[in-house]
């Protein structure tokens, strides 16, 4: 009986796959490097492969694997299938949904990388309780996934729940992207230490210089460690990064009321030192009127792995609903 | 055959009410003075009494009606069916859906007045033939509703689509609702006339100045008026709040991605006024990266007779779901 889904989640360092069995158990996992530099023909042939490897991994003939699930990096084109991966020159219009569905003869479906990592924490990570849920992925940019109603806000023209480019301060910093004051611009682990290091280049007093001096660059660890020594700027830039994280989760709170907020990403693993002034901010800046009716702000629980097995688990829902046939 | 909806809006003014066929054709409406001050025993009277006017009118039995929808101002908590708005003083914890649906003996769903006006633009009005859709309702204060999936987002905690309380200026205006820099602060009909009134009290020049001289208050009317006759601060003002517009637009175009945003309240029936320049900013304050991935703007298409058109589809969606019996 085939019940078992396999889920494929590129992303633009490393492809990581595993196959999930019908309760959300974990059957196998492995991970093999994208090597996207070498185009989209080869990458897709990694990724076949590394899904056969997975299936084999965990003692499975192909058939009982009822579907694929595909997690990718946006912009993606759903009706069509294809991905044109910002952050992967060359990957432009690559219909991954149909050549990874084609080599498997098997029901695939392609979803958004934020979309999946949401969804694997509400089936089987920190949201498995939850009636509904906000993720923010704390990475180089902020991504994120929106699950409610018992599934994934993928939006009309696929650019669902890109929460990172919400604007929270029009006359704040630029972002990649090209707007003025995105979430992303003023919270991102790649903004925050941007920050940091413009001011230390301002002539701003502060322990990181010495990380400049040196020759290395500011991240959000070396702010950290500066904060926790006492500098002054580490502690500014950081706390800043937080109170943004607690304004982008207000706006969330006010427009999709989810039960959690799941943070995920190398900054959560400063944990408390992330945490605790996050919900510190949240709880001062937020409104009276809504009394407790705010979602609970928890860290993610699945690490690298909510991409695969969410990817998995949107292919068991997809398939479940008669989506895939 | 009982296959008719009967739909109540509750508002602090007027309780609007009628009759709505499967196909989603008004079959009667009515509207009676809510007279709030009388407390929640006389309003519960009042919308019995209306809706039944309302079936009488269209010319049915009560057996004809499969369901009843409510619509009312939040606070409302959706499990116990109760509300108590904000703005009718006494109302507290009022059983609303309880006593509706045993007054008439039917099955009765009780929604925000916000998801349930945009739950009838997206059955009948301006979304009709859309995917999905957010709303904002300009007025006073500024609510909305968010269609997605075929549903509106109620939120875990009963405040889902409280659009107009997402914090988009940090550093800017009070909110009544407690937060800095709320939507609503920057964009409601009363914070717009609010904008001006104080610039004039500040001594700002402008003719806007012979309002307050003759006594009357600043209005999004009257800054229109002025601003057509070439007044400079009531340009600004206007301005700013059509800004304001369009970076709400953008928020909820990447959160929630809806093929269209629709604005409802007294300032989009200054139409172009509004919709120019709001779609002036949303087009250059937006990203690039994102093409032309964005909703477009639509003005509302069913003014107040929405919210109990809404209040009786979200019936008849309760209803065919299986959600009422």
């Amino acid at each position: 009986m085939s019940e078992h889904y396999l889920g494929i989640d590129l992303g633009g360092t490393n492809i990581k796959t595993g196959v999930m069995d019908p309760a959300g158990r974990v059957c196998s996992k492995l991970s093999v490097p994208t090597e996207a530099k070498h185009g989209p023909d080869d990458g897709i042939d990694r990724m076949c492969r590394a899904g056969r490897d997975a299936v084999e991994q965990a003692g499975l003939e192909m058939d009982r694997i009822r579907a694929i699930g595909i997690g990718s990096p946006g912009p993606l084109n759903h009706k069509q299938g294809t991905v044109s991966p910002a952050n992967m020159p060359g990957w432009q219009d690559v219909p991954l949904r149909d050549r990874i569905g084609r080599h498997f003869d098997l029901p695939t479906t392609l979803e958004n990388d934020g979309n999946v990592a949401a969804w694997g924490e509400f089936w089987v990570g920190a949201g498995r309780d939850a009636d509904s849920l906000v993720m923010f992925t704390l990475g180089t940019g902020i991504g994120g996934g929106i699950v409610v109603g018992g599934s994934f806000i993928r939006g009309f023209f696929d650019n669902g729940a890109e929460v990172g480019h919400m604007i929270i301060d029009p006359r704040g910093r630029m972002c990649n992207c090209g707007q003025r004051g995105c979430f992303e611009a003023h919270a991102s682990a790649a903004h925050t230490a941007n920050m940091a290091t413009e001011a230390v280049q301002a002539g701003r007093r502060s322990s990181l210089k010495d990380v400049l001096d040196c020759g290395e660059s500011i991240t959000t660890e070396r702010i950290v460690e500066h904060m926790q020594a006492g500098d002054e700027l580490a502690r500014e830039v950081w706390h800043d990064a937080c109170k943004a994280i607690a304004i982008g989760t207000i706006n969330l709170s006010h427009i999709i009321n989810p039960e959690l907020v799941v943070l995920f990403g190398g900054m959560v693993y400063a944990a408390d030192l992330l945490l605790d002034p996050v919900n510190e901010y949240y709880k001062s800046l937020r409104s009276a009127i809504f009394a407790d009716n705010y979602a609970r702000i928890v860290p993610a629980e699945l690490g690298n792995d909510a991409g695969f097995i969410g990817a998995a688990g949107a292919a068991k829902l997809r398939a479940e609903r008669g989506e895939l046939d």
